[in-house]
């Protein structure tokens, strides 16, 4: 069967219905990414495909999420690779509307606010971004609420009467937006199931991002600190040994191309960083190390699960 | 049929799917409250059952919204008396939550914001009040979303493959409220429709509030000059007149245990003042009057659409 593309929010509600009726689903998977896709993405969209009877991915560069016109402007559009990316992944429905779609009111009056845990790491250096990010989110997630799709005389099953699933995917790569992202739909209660998916890495442990086409050759190279420090950590924490970050901090610092940002070890909840001590005395639990650093014209972001 | 009392998320959700599965139903009614039920929130409850085939009526003092411990802690509560009021208006279901059962891990991080549609009015002197009660109403009409209703052999029809209708009553005594969550469901996309019922007064003309049993004898006799106002303005606006805004005032400003807010009329989407000019001309199109005012220990809240 072929991907489908919608462009209106009604067309997106009419279409997956359709396809839960048709299918006798009895679930549906939203994968809200901004196009730009490489395989973080089909990774996502392939775990979507491996647990819903329905999926639809949405594409939507989001303008109330970037604080820079020129940023926005320039962040990559490739709408024909991307479908065939989706396509590949067995992805049912394409929702990708414009702008005024999306805010036909212009921008929104009542938001969604990230509070603290907007305001650190990423927030620190983009004011507003999660707010912005998180209020688009909620939108997608309205839009993709499944639709009642058992027809007559489905079989009778746990499921009548009731929702069929929902779940939302997005990518550990954005660990501080896929916190948010959680931590929003558990303090407003989405009816939706939030999926986190690991970050997909090149062969030399780049993780992949929309943005990394930016970087030259020597760059590229140079970006390669970051997931060799956030390596050094976990193979520490897996050998429950002290983390160490200094040795960590010193490599990255070790590479003139690389402006860091931040680079720390936090509470994968509260993203607040852990005390002194855990660094020090062998590791033993759940943590985020979080890193992000600008490489010749790019911001980089990356981060490992430190769980042990 | 006996109106059932459900006290959690789960059992709303899974009481709210039976009853609609049974009266093999399409369209599930909304009705939040803060209890203290009066005949005001009985219009609200019968014009959900007027239009829906399941009503859920909901009693939760949110402490969110209120800035005031000792407000918080005076708000009657009487459920006994509120259960009786809805069960009389055939209202399926009545979901009263504890404060855990709404909030399980403490105050939500991630909330609404109402932008500056919530900081004028009664936003002014009541900082946050709108934030912290459009959080709650986004998270009362994410539980009250509708299962999937039709079992298996009911009759096929427009709503099969779709989501049950879904409404949600707010009472236009609280003008900026409705305001205000109306905004919310436009710009978040929320999955329901905002239906907004008619202030309820008593026969003097004072609109119902659970506040009203706070006032003595005289001071509620004051009060009246709140309405009356209304009523000047809204006599202008039906004859086409100058509204004339200075001698409703008057009769406010007469009353010395009348302790005026504000009073204004107001654009009905935005909440701006409409221009100077509209009080001085004859009245045509769409407004709203807002008056607020401290009478007593109470503070009264009162408004009128203006439409000609």
């Amino acid at each position: 069967m072929s991907i489908q593309l919608v462009t209106t929010v009604a067309g997106l509600r009419a279409e997956s219905a359709r396809l839960l009726g048709a299918k006798r689903g009895v679930s549906q998977g939203l994968v809200p990414t901004m196009g730009a896709l490489h395989e973080g993405h089909a990774a996502l969209a392939r775990a979507a495909v491996e647990n819903n009877d329905v999926v639809v991915a949405s594409i939507f560069v989001n303008p109330l999420q970037f604080g820079d016109a020129v940023d926005l402007d320039r962040y990559p559009r490739t709408l024909d690779a991307d479908l065939a990316l989706l396509e590949g992944q067995d992805v049912d429905l394409v929702f990708a509307p414009t702008v005024e779609e999306v805010y036909p009111g212009g921008e929104p009056l009542v938001r969604i606010t990230s509070g603290r845990l907007g305001d650190k790491w990423e927030g620190a250096s983009r004011p507003g971004h999660f707010d912005g990010a998180l209020t688009v989110v909620a939108k997608l997630l309205h839009y993709g609420i499944p639709a009642a799709g058992l027809p007559a005389g489905a079989a009778a099953g746990p499921q009548r009467g009731s929702l069929p699933a929902y779940r939302a995917y997005f990518g550990q790569k954005d660990a501080q937006q896929l916190a948010l992202v959680r931590r929003m739909v558990s303090d407003l209660d989405f009816p939706v199931e939030i999926v986190g998916v690991p970050t997909v890495r090149a062969e030399d442990g780049l993780a992949l991002s929309s943005r990394n086409r930016f970087l030259s050759g020597d760059e590229r190279d140079a970006a390669l600190v970051l997931s060799r420090a956030l390596r050094l950590l976990e193979e520490r924490a897996n050998a429950h040994e002290p983390l160490d970050l200094d040795s960590a901090l010193a490599l990255v610092e070790s590479q003139p191309l690389v402006e860091l940002d931040y680079f720390d070890v936090v509470d994968p909840g509260t993203l607040e960083p852990l005390a002194e001590n855990c660094r020090e005395t062998p590791f033993r639990g759940d943590a985020l190390a979080l890193i992000a650093a600008k490489v010749g014209p790019v911001r980089l972001i990356d981060n490992v699960v430190l769980n042990s």
